[in-house]
């Protein structure tokens, strides 16, 4: 299923999705600043997310699209979304409700490469 | 070309490639927090990001390992590497020399949606 491209936001901003249908979105922490996750939206995960303010996506490996926290609660309020030089990532910065990641950890990139 | 996953962080730290062979690599200010651009790296960039202490890309566009500031002089000098928590996705945080975006923003995400 292949959402219309909402009016609202292309006219003079040029997003691109890739062959799949769908652009890379990183998740930030409006306040903290934490960068907490990141994730794909389609056409219509991102009309959906315009349209309630909290952050929908596309779920690549269950196919369907994905309210963040309508399970757990821990939806995500949009307080602005950006979008980079060439169009095909975008930057939310969101006032998280809880933890971002499904492990309850705050950020989904509580670990690091050990030898940096 | 592939390059062979380096030793020093298969062990302990499964990280997962796509079907090209690439990982999302988010970029952030160590300091500022400001989310500065999205890339991606394969094996061998990752290797050679590791090795140098400054990152490295591979770009999709003009399919070529990239060494960020190379040309420009805007390497980004990098502090940690994190991973998410299913692995494919990479947080580098860097110092950055000088402006992450070619267009000499900052940030390569300068503009954001209108309506949001």
């Amino acid at each position: 299923m292949k959402a219309e491209k909402p009016d609202n936001w292309t006219t003079g901003q040029p997003l691109k999705f890739d062959p799949n249908g769908l652009i890379t979105t990183v998740v930030q922490d409006a306040n903290t600043k934490e960068v907490l996750m990141v994730a794909w939206m389609n056409a219509e995960a991102l009309q959906k997310t315009l349209e309630s303010g909290e952050t929908w996506f596309w779920s690549r490996s269950r196919q369907e699209l994905w309210h963040k926290g309508g399970t757990s609660g821990n939806v995500q309020k949009v307080v602005e979304i950006r979008y980079d030089c060439d169009g095909d990532t975008l930057l939310a910065l969101v006032e998280p409700a809880g933890p971002a990641c499904h492990t309850g950890a705050n950020s989904c990139f509580y670990r690091k490469l050990e030898n940096v």
